[in-house]
This record gives C-alpha cells, structure tokens and sequence, in this order.
C-alpha cells in the first residue's frame, strides 16, 4: 500500500503549491469518490490544456493561440506594454478591464536567494519589442515587494534609451483600505506621493 | 479566454476540497509551467489511479486488490473489526501500527442536515460480517463530533443480538495535551472517565 499508484499520487498532489500532505489525501479520496464525474474528466482535462495551451511567443501570455488573444486583438492599443511578473498578475490587471495596452509576461523577478538572474527572465524580447518603434510608454506592474522592486528599477535602467517613457504603478493607500490597519512604509510613501 | 479550457481546469479545481479559486490558479499556473516533468504525468497517475484502485467489496478501503490486501492479510486477527468513517480514518490507524485486526469503513456518518440515513452507509455489509461468527469484538472508532457519536450510538444499537461485544474509543485528555488549552467537555469526560 505504501509504493502503490495512489500513495504516488498523493505525494504528486503535496508537490503542489499550497497543498500539504493531508488537503492532498483529502483531495485524492474525493477524487477516488466521484471517479467517472470529476476524476477521470480532471486529468482528461489536465491532458487537453498541457496540449492545446501554448506560451505566446510575443508577450509570454498563456492562450490556444500564439500570438495570444491580446496580442491578436486590433483594438488594443500598441502604443503601451505593461511588464508583469506572471500570468496571473495579467489576469489581475485584465479583470480591471482599465487596461487597453499590451503585455509583456517577465516569467518571474529577479531573486538573489532564489537565484534568479536577468538570464532567466524575458528581458531580451522585451528591449526588442521597447525597440521597434511603435510602443511609446512602458508600465512597469511589478508587486511592491523587494524582489519586484529591484526588478523594476533593473527593467527601467534597461529601457533607457530605448526612447520609450517608463512609467510604474502608483503606490499608496489600497481603495477601500482604512488608514488605521495600513503599515508605515504605505502611509509614508502615500504622503510623500500626495496630489 | 474566459470560456478556454484553461478557465475551465482552473473552475475544476476549485470545486476540490480545499482550493479556491486563486490557490486553483496558482496550481495551474504552476503545472503549466512544468508541463512535460510534473503536469503531463500527473494526469496519467490520476487516470491509472481511476482505473486501478478499486473498493474493497469486504471492508470498503480502497486498494489495487479486492479483496484489499487488509482483508486478505492472514496475520491480521479475524476477532475484531474496527468501524471507521471513511478510508482516511483508516489510514490514521494502520499509522499508528497499534491495531492488528480488521476494518469496516462505512462511508460517512449519518447527519440530518447532510441528508445521510442509514441507507446511504455501508452498514448492511457490516451487519453480516459481525454475525457470521468469527468476530468477537466491533470496535467503533468514529470522530467525536454530534454527528460521529449519534452514528456510533446507531452502530451500537444495531449490533446489539449480533453475539458481539461492541466498544468505542475512549475520550479524554490528548497525549501531549496541555489542559489548559481543553475544552470543557473533554475535561469533563476526562475527569469522569478517570481510572
């Protein structure tokens, strides 16, 4: 029972983000409950989008396409890129629907301890792109943590000279945030960016 | 993108126990990035799974064989059975090596606001096994909770006239339990319970 195919299975579920040994039993046993309604469909599934979704070779967004959907879409404006650190954040920002720009998708930050360096990341095809002409502004949407800021300000050396403006989100009091609850450093730099 | 098969694995995993949608799409970003070394042979261990592992027709575990190798193991002791709510439970008693006889799983506990009767657990099955002689003793191992107990208060009732005795596990202070942290009913039982 130990060595079987479930065991195995298990220990692949606690491999997952977020998942421990016990929410991947869990899983698992659910799983072997309804095995015609969701489990045999959930790796038939899994099968079809390791297939069909593909990496866009432009922007580094996931879709069933490459060129992906935003880049195809003619009603989007090429004048902006706005650099992520991953696909989830570009679908943060699209839920907005405040955004009518492109994306470039970095695969990451760059990470002294986790060892990530500008080699792992898309900055080549983000010089290209920043290059070519048509883009005049580069947004830099990269999470306000260390990591996310020093890569922010990496990308922004980078891209002088390219002749694009280089813009970043603002930082400052979270909509809906009371002043009470938020750390210093957030009212600090909200007063310092007061208008 | 909203109605692709990525948004739809994503609402899949949602619906599993535990995961929301944003832990759904962290794990699925993450399988996509990892697709030939973690995504694809994860959906091939699912479907093996789906396939192979069967419930015991005995017992209820669930185990390449069937009758489980639980079952099937001769220097397990055919005296007693231990009742268990579901697989889980039973793999938290094989861990601890302390119990060498055999198992009835019955698949959930009776809850009125669950709209689970005695018809929808395995307690036929049981009522045979416990009157066909050979066991001795059932031993009622079912969660402390209202649901658990008013099930266990059920198992035993039903049992009684089978020729068996029947116990419960006992109640009381955890090992390595501080008591100040107790509830007061587990104190209480504790107390009453002492010997």
């Amino acid at each position: 029972m130990k060595d079987g195919p479930l065991q195995h299975l298990i220990q692949k579920f606690t491999g997952l983000p977020g998942l421990g040994n016990r929410s991947a039993r869990r899983i698992v046993l659910h799983l072997l409950s309804q095995r015609e309604r969701t489990m045999v469909p959930l790796a038939q599934l899994i099968l079809k989008v390791a297939e069909e979704i593909k990496d866009c070779n432009i922007c580094g967004n996931l879709d069933m396409h490459d060129p992906c959907a935003i880049c195809q879409d003619t009603r989007r404006s090429r004048k902006e890129i706005c650099v992520v650190s991953q696909v989830s954040d570009l679908w943060a920002i699209e839920r907005t629907s405040a955004y009518k720009g492109q994306y470039h998708v970095l695969g990451g930050v760059l990470s002294a301890l986790d060892g990530v360096g500008p080699d792992q990341l898309n900055l080549n095809s983000l010089m290209a792109r920043a290059r070519d002409g048509a883009v005049e502004e580069v947004i830099i949407a990269l999470s306000a943590t260390v990591d996310g800021q020093s890569t922010a300000h990496y990308v922004s050396d980078m891209l002088e000279g390219c002749g694009v403006s280089v813009s970043h989100l603002a930082h400052g009091v979270p909509v809906g945030g009371e002043l009470d609850y938020l750390d210093d450093g957030t009212i600090t730099t909200a007063l310092r960016s007061r208008k």
